[in-house]
């Protein structure tokens, strides 16, 4: 029997791409594969795994798959859980099980991939994953469009979805957030402009160039002003890099923040952002949203200086605040964060008392020791 | 307290769709919706629920969730699980629990809602589903293109999937099964068709027309004669009329079949094919292959009489070859049916004792008292 010390260097070296098949548009990966590195190998055979987490240069496979992972491009593509078909998984008592298969479809048995999907490594160790691949798109095109009022914004994001235009990633941006990035954008923006878009389309070069126009004519008769339109990889990318300084650049607000991630109905993300507004004043903290609006899926990023007492107090009662308001609106606590330690205590706001039992009932079938993991997912037990 | 038959009663009058909303691009509905009565009354909205079993016309959601439900579109779209973001359940032990949100993303818990999808009635009674929707696509175009062998056949479903032409569905039919339906179809077939294909193309009419003729072309680059394409709504639904009637259809041969629904990853369609006429000549039965080539989940439909106590034996034995062939070429099962009763004493073929164990102990924390569905699923114990 190897130590505990032992286990934990054999996981780290479980880094390995096993396989990509482009006849079967599968990759077979170890969990330790840096999504991003795996995203780089398939381009190569011509394949592209869509899930794209903001950290996808540093963090890895089996920490998306244990977490859900969400991203940007969910809004066409899917999340981490749509495109992992099945997994080999360690169980706490020490067998080792194979759940899904390498097919694109398949009903046999209770679903397990899905379930340790998201399990937090509760469940199991997992140490293998069977990821389904769709075609390299061929061109992708980025727009940006400004708007006076975050209310058009969202309106032109209901437009756009429901006019079936399929943006790959659909972004938003609300004020406080463009004034820690207004420098750092491709093209001047004006003092009125209250949210910005992101937009991406991907596919055939004729199809995407069609697409694309026709969303900055819907962004341009909804008032939008300026729409920039980035075409060649090269300008999509000097826009879509945008995206990423975000949340390094949130830190020129203040030094400390808590990034929640809610994610609301389609319909609710004004009032949620309207709400945001208002604990803002309330709670006297700046508060950034942006983040994934095709989806619903809100960064909240409560910004404040741990070292004043007073913020400190005031940033914990903010996300009570948003959290309360996010259930109001019929939203979830976390769209693709996860619950971990952070949101353990919150979880009763989200799921009833007998819920709450029943994956309490799940936990102990699969890890009767509770050895893994424990003291994540679920509330403190009071004593 | 009601009678059993008073349960039944209600649960028969759970058809109702509570909501179906534009805005949140969502579905609320009773589990009793027959599936192609909500396909059409979203439509009336300009939206679309993709998934379309073969028994659309008379099964219900609630059904489809409780199998994990696929169909012909699940080469674009995906299956009854991709569309399926909430639910209410009531357990086996009397709670009332909901599961999931009304939002696209969420990672809170365990996912139960897909947990309970695809559970056969074992774990819950689900009373409330939240579907996802899509908008409705503008147009759809459909081909047919016969194929003198099947190797070209199936060579050119993977030329279509790695070129990203995004068939809406592509369904393929083996020799036998175009005997069964050759005086149905719209156009005639040349006698050394050996396999057809079925395409659909949804989007926009531009772009359809641009994917759809990009196919054409393809397949008689790889020998396809004829390639018939169906412009306009009428043309198309003709063409997809024949692959409907194809069930019926199938008992000119014998009255009696074993419909098997194996997947397969998608480079060993070939290969299952092949083994399948090789079943055939050795049990000395008719069986056909069609169905979903675009995700590798094959309808196999071995064809007996049974009254003859010989075809009977041989038409088991021919299934016991089949499963066998499809774990040896890395497939499942059942891409779409499930296992009930039927296949439950297949499992062990696909998984593991300890996998196996890992279910029943899932099982037993949902319901302890083995109220629900007993005997489904699992393989009968041997006593």
């Amino acid at each position: 029997m190897p130590a505990a010390g032992g286990v934990v260097l054999v996981l780290s070296r479980l880094n390995r791409i096993l396989e990509i098949s482009p006849e079967d548009m599968v990759a077979v990966v170890e969990p330790g594969v840096i999504t991003g590195h795996l995203k780089k190998e398939v381009e190569k055979f011509g394949l592209y795994y869509p899930p794209d987490p903001g950290s996808a240069d540093y963090c890895t496979i089996g920490g998306n798959v244990a977490t859900g992972a969400g991203g940007a491009v969910a809004v066409q593509y899917g999340v981490t859980r749509d495109f992992v078909l099945g997994l080999t998984v360690v169980l706490p008592t020490g067998e080792i099980i194979d759940c899904g298969s390498r097919t694109m479809k398949g009903v046999v048995g209770y679903d397990l991939t899905h379930l340790f999907l998201g399990s937090e490594g509760t469940l199991g160790v997992i140490v293998r994953i069977i990821l389904r691949l769709v075609p390299r798109p061929a061109s992708r095109e980025t727009l940006a469009a400004g708007f006076t009022s975050l209310e058009a914004a969202v309106r032109a994001v209901g437009r756009i979805l429901q006019a079936g235009l399929t943006p790959a990633a659909l972004e938003f941006l609300d004020r406080p957030t463009l004034e820690c990035i207004r420098e750092m954008l491709p093209f001047s923006l004006p003092r009125q402009v209250e949210a910005l878009l992101l937009l991406a389309v991907d596919g055939h070069p004729r199809d995407v160039a069609s697409r694309a126009g026709r969303m900055a004519r819907l962004c341009r008769e909804m008032g939008a002003r300026p729409v920039v339109r980035a075409r060649g990889a090269a300008a999509a990318e000097r826009l879509w890099a945008v995206r990423r300084i975000i949340s390094p650049a949130t830190f020129k607000v203040k030094p400390h923040k808590i990034a929640e991630d809610v994610a609301v109905p389609l319909s609710a993300i004004p009032r949620l952002v309207a709400g945001v507004q208002e604990i803002s004043r309330r709670r006297g903290l700046p508060i950034l949203c942006f983040g994934h609006a095709g989806d619903g899926n809100i960064h909240v990023n409560v910004m404040y200086d741990r070292g004043v007492e007073q913020e400190h107090r005031e940033a914990q009662a903010a996300v009570e605040d948003l959290l309360a308001l996010t259930r109001k609106l019929q939203g979830t606590l976390s769209g693709e964060h996860g619950v971990g330690l952070a949101k353990a205590p919150y979880i009763g706001m989200e799921l009833s008392e007998p819920a709450i039992a029943l994956q309490k009932r799940l936990k102990q079938a699969f890890d009767p020791l509770n050895i893994m993991n424990p003291g994540k997912l679920f509330p403190p037990e009071r004593s």
